[in-house]
């Protein structure tokens, strides 16, 4: 049911670099798919797996694809989540090697998407086969749920991949997501939530005037640097269990007046919030809306207003599958990972309403950067703590 | 030694009215003369005036065309000062009347320039010429220093104009600077000084980064929102006898930053002080420099700069010469103007470095607005007071 299968495949499927090598070298700058979800089709297809490739529509916004795989007709169903598109290499003369040729030096695969996250997609993908070859009747589903839209608006992604499944009958257990989630080494980190994201827009109008003839005009900026100070000058919160505390950062200020004389008439800020689970947006914005107001008085005249969001904080509660996961990472790697919900957003945030989500990965610090990378060491781990993971996942379910 | 001299006048030149009418019809628009120096020219040498018409240059920057006339061969000699260019009209099809018509309805005279200031130099004109005519054998001389870059950049006009008539031996006793200094009516201000102004331009420094992670970042926001605020924390000073308190204003302020999950590098801010006599520029910027220091302690990066400004404040004492202006205004308008050193800077920043000078004209209001105006009664009311002035003036010169 898929288009631009190739017939032959010239690596070997069960092998991560080779795997994330023939990634990397599709340029799947969002939107553009650079043939990746082809080259994952025809692996999965190869193994068994029943592969469908929706494309999803939004007016105004370029076509996406996306891609829906899976192995078996019962439960539980494993899903492995990942994307395949990328953020535009930047500066082609400062990498020092092709962002889309994928060549290895000394141990290290350099290209676009190599940990974020074509990486650690194929290492899960071959993880994946590699389990089923073994385990040919093993119990329950193993899912993929892949998406051309992770980096870009995240419109025709995830979230219309998750909606489409689900209409169709699709119900999943649990799922690992893909993401590079360790800061500096393959044990540091697994991510059981995510904090939410929520964005504001704070406008301070005051009365333009002559610098000369101060008590005409009223200074925006004056009450701008009155309601900032309000916003930052108490925290939050002071974190919970498995959060960091929420945090408030200004991310612009803008007033745009040349001349030098004049009081200008508006000054415009945006500020983002990163929230912990004592929020939502909705009780956040009201906290927001409760600071500016007492600070403003009756003298400062502003408007506030907040973006729609889907970011909001959720915790995947620390359980049997995440011990499961984490013991893998630690079976591999020697060390106990942190079961962390720092950093920024992902589609997890999608996924958590179907079934419980934990995200790993490759090491992030390359991610969006020239010189992206990943160690074939880490690629090879990867490959092992899913497999792991696969075998005592499905084991526990004979079990149960 | 003047070019384009009209060989008659169509107008009464002892016609305030007319005179300005005349004026406002040359789109004097900086840099452009517009044929109002030619006009002045032939008015003044008409009466016997010696008229001289310099043309000062700068590199990067177009000429400027002004004009210096005198009658009379000896001591005190009073100087009537001004400028004939204006800013520019702005929006056209907001105006009620053609900028440059100098149309009369209601009592009132529209058009660009009509109170800042070329109803204000030709009733002075005016008002010289009838007093010379009145008095062929008045003592001293009356000597006029006429600019054609006042609104722009003030490089080629009244600094140098100055300069060039003192090295030809010219010196001056006593000034009258015909800016509109009236807020409201023709009783209300003389101007006997100036605040200074002086324009700084701050930048705070952080470290980029991904809101997600704001450990790994500093946001020059929040360092900047703590400098302004204690820009803002006190005073400068509680005044002075004669001045207003000196007073900060931020005029800008700019991030620039369009992505919200993005911690800006630096935060920049432009601001400028109006300052009274209690400073000059140097004790100014050191009490900035001191009060930033301060607040930055070792956790803000920033960097401050000051513009170069030729605006220090000063302060004409009054004395006999202010106290013979105010009582023209008293006789005229029936009640006693201000002493005033608020508002903008003027080129009486220049002239106070050769004589006292006192600045004095019609009612300011409409200056560089749409539908600029101003009342006939008030033109003729600055001929009638200007005249008083130089009758007292030249008696006073007598009896001493
Ligand atoms: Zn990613
Ligand atoms: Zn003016």
């Amino acid at each position: 049911m898929s288009q631009q299968i190739p017939t032959s495949l010239e690596f070997d499927p069960t092998d991560p670099v080779a795997l994330t090598q023939a990634l990397v070298r599709c340029a799947s700058v969002t939107p553009a798919d650079g043939g990746a979800l082809a080259l994952l089709d025809a692996v999965l297809s190869a193994e068994g797996f029943s592969v469908e490739r929706p494309t999803f529509s939004e007016p105004g916004m370029p076509d996406i694809e996306n891609l829906y795989a899976r192995i078996g007709n019962e439960g539980p169903v494993f899903v492995i989540a990942g994307h395949t598109d990328v953020v535009p290499p930047g500066d082609l003369a400062a990498w020092t090697h092709d962002p889309f040729a994928a060549d290895i030096e000394g141990g290290v695969l350099y290209g676009r998407g190599a940990c974020d996250m074509k990486g650690g997609l194929a290492a899960m993908t071959c993880a994946a086969i590699r389990y089923r070859r073994e385990n040919p009747d093993a119990p329950g589903s193993i899912a993929f749920l892949v998406t051309g839209d992770e980096e870009g608006p995240a419109v025709n992604g995830t979230v219309k991949l998750l909606a489409w499944a689900d209409a169709r009958g699709e119900r999943f257990d649990h799922c690992l997501l893909g993401e590079p989630t360790n800061p500096a080494a393959m044990s540091d980190m697994i991510k059981i939530g995510r904090r939410g994201s929520l964005t504001g827009k704070l406008a301070v109008q005051g009365v333009q005037g002559h610098v000369g003839y101060p008590h005409l005009a009223q200074n925006p900026i004056r009450g701008m640097v009155r309601l900032l100070a309000a916003l930052d000058a108490s925290p939050l919160d002071a974190g919970t269990e498995h959060f960091d505390p929420s945090n408030l950062e200004v991310t612009t200020l803008d007033v745009g007046n040349p001349a030098t004389n004049v009081i200008p008439a508006q000054a415009r800020a945006v500020f983002n919030i990163r929230f912990n689970d004592l929020w939502t947006p909705e009780t956040l914005a009201a906290e927001i809306e409760r600071r500016l107001r007492e600070a403003a008085g009756n003298t400062v005249r502003y408007e506030v207003s907040f973006e729609p969001t889907n970011a909001v904080a959720f915790l995947t509660k620390p359980g049997p599958f995440v011990a499961m996961a984490a013991e893998a990472v630690e079976a591999e790697t020697g060390k106990r990972p942190a079961l962390s919900t720092t950093g920024g957003t992902s589609d997890a945030r999608f996924i958590k309403d179907y079934c419980p989500v934990v995200e790993y990965g490759v090491v992030g610090q390359t991610m969006h950067q020239v010189d992206e990378r990943v160690a074939i060491a880490d690629l090879v781990a990867l490959e092992r703590i899913t497999h792991r993971l696969l075998t005592s996942y499905f084991a526990a379910a004979q079990q149960a």
